[in-house]
């Protein structure tokens, strides 16, 4: 067989078709995330995953008994004390509220504790404390770990469950506060999220962009927590991860200067299609009581069609560029 | 601003990730067209087209009555003849059925004339005539042109209607014979192609595979028919086009090695979904009478999702690595 003859691109043609992408990107999809008054059918919500761009169905969950004060199930403090108190559950702690977030070279993971919900309650709710607790296991624990609230909250979002064609992979729920924040990332999930105490704020970028995230190879690290404060333990592995922080956009930097952040507030009972692959910041907003909750649904993405391949290739095509090797142990990542 | 500093990465670095990009398509899709018994639901063809993938829906228009042998309109030699004896027809003609297609280096269109029907069908069916005429015109003309027609077919696919939220932008009719072949080529539609009389069998290539399709900027030029025989006469204007004939790969050279060709043929009642911006090879084959006839709808493809910018980044990048410039006249594709 004749092997391959290819021509070397110039760098500034590659800039240039990377550029161009980007540019794509912003002319044909909106700057701002649309706001639905109402539930969609199952057909405008897969026409709605078939764009991959998010949008906001406003009170699409007020229905829930979570949210109907004379439910005898509205979510409360004082109600998930009530329903939890025998329940033990899973809590990151972490000192500045940054689990699984990028922190000098490093990618750190949270010390995990298994806590009475009381005990983590009051942990969460004392702001002086020095570790910020975090109920964010994402495993699924909505259906298995906490049957007391199921009857409260949907089990899947019926209109995304008939358009997909299957139920959702993990069905999550999630309380903290204003004190952690999620750093950005992404997740292969078709994901429906749904604020039920206080507010998020999301902070969304598109995989089109992924040259703008500042991907690069970070050192895993976990914390300890130890009688005083945390000791932070690295490992030998590395880990790829988008070291941007959308709200410290370097607008000298020529990449990050081209991001397109979309900002998002999440209300109680709103629900965000946040589509798969779609670049992720989550921070909190508690509410009058100290809290911030959410349930959120991740159903299975389309792995044969053209986002996948996409998302791979353009992450392939830009790391390529920018030094960044999944497979090495060298990484120069300092032209990002 | 601080201006990009990217690094050059090396050909091979490149010609890994656009060969990794072909092994996720061909891992992760069928590599057969898929057959389904009968119609789908809207919901169903959406998914369908979210994948982008192709699929026949087998005898799904059976129930019109150009199929129909007791709705007096079924299709046939003579019914066209009595239907459309005083109807003026546009005409492809070429000497060798090819019409938009790569010729030594050039893109060549077919000679077009405005012939009354009975005189078309004379030609088409004359299988010595040195002129080969195909009906192809490709401009709404199922509406436009042949509204005696109109009872016997659909005037759109309605659960595609219903999926896309949207009519077809095109309705056409294609009566030609075994003598005329489409080259491969893509149209930016969502494509339903109904046939009616004899057989087309479609050679199918995936938009990720564009390094394979050998694109060329050819040279436009034009058949003109003369008394005896045509003239082809240049144009300064060139034109991108897929010069691979997926009946002539080479398989001793790198990318075509690669390339996966599906195969599709499509008897009289079967609907195929062919995707947006997939390659296709359209042969034709006469039923008894000589003809090939079908009616297709173009649907607007969504060119806001991921489809879209995949398609454009995967052209530029291989065409950045073969040499073929859009914008320029020096082209230099002796490498594909």
């Amino acid at each position: 067989m004749v092997h391959s003859t290819l021509q070397q691109p110039s760098v500034d043609a590659l800039e240039t078709i990377v550029s161009d992408l980007l540019d794509l990107q912003h002319e044909l999809t909106p700057s701002f995330v649309p706001i639905r008054p109402s539930i969609p059918t199952a057909l405008e919500f897969l026409r709605q995953v078939h764009t991959n761009f998010p949008v906001i169905y406003r009170a699409a969950a007020f229905d829930w008994p979570a949210f109907n004060p004379t439910s005898g199930r509205r979510w409360s403090k004082q109600y998930l004390l009530d329903r939890l108190r025998d329940t033990t559950v899973s809590v990151a702690e972490t000192p500045l509220g940054n689990a699984d977030a990028p922190l000098d070279g490093m990618f750190v993971q949270p010390h995990t504790s298994h806590l009475p919900f009381p005990q983590f309650m009051d942990k969460l709710l004392d702001l002086d404390a020095d570790t910020v607790c975090y109920m964010q296991s994402q495993n699924n624990n909505m259906p298995t770990e906490f049957p007391q609230l199921l009857d409260d909250v949907a089990m899947d979002i019926t209109w995304a469950t008939e358009a997909l064609n299957s139920k959702p992979e993990a069905a999550n729920l999630w309380i903290g506060s204003s004190r952690s924040t999620t750093s950005l990332h992404k997740d292969p999930y078709e994901n429906l999220h749904v604020q039920v105490l206080g507010q998020k704020v999301f902070k969304l970028i598109s995989p089109a962009e992924h040259i703008c995230v500042k991907e690069s190879m970070l050192t895993k690290a976990t914390y300890q927590k130890l009688s005083v404060g945390f000791n932070l333990t690295a490992e030998t592995e590395r880990q790829p991860w988008p070291t941007l922080d959308p709200d410290a956009v370097d607008s000298r930097d020529y990449w990050q200067s081209k991001v397109r952040v979309l900002e998002v507030v999440l209300n109680p009972g709103d629900i965000l299609y946040l589509p798969a692959l779609w670049y992720h910041k989550v921070i909190q907003v508690s509410d009058k009581e100290g809290l911030c909750c959410s349930v959120n649904y991740w159903y299975d993405m389309d792995f044969t069609g053209p986002l996948w391949q996409f998302a791979n290739f353009v992450q392939s095509i830009s790391n390529s560029l920018t030094g960044v090797d999944h497979n090495s142990d060298c990484v120069k990542d300092d032209n990002i």
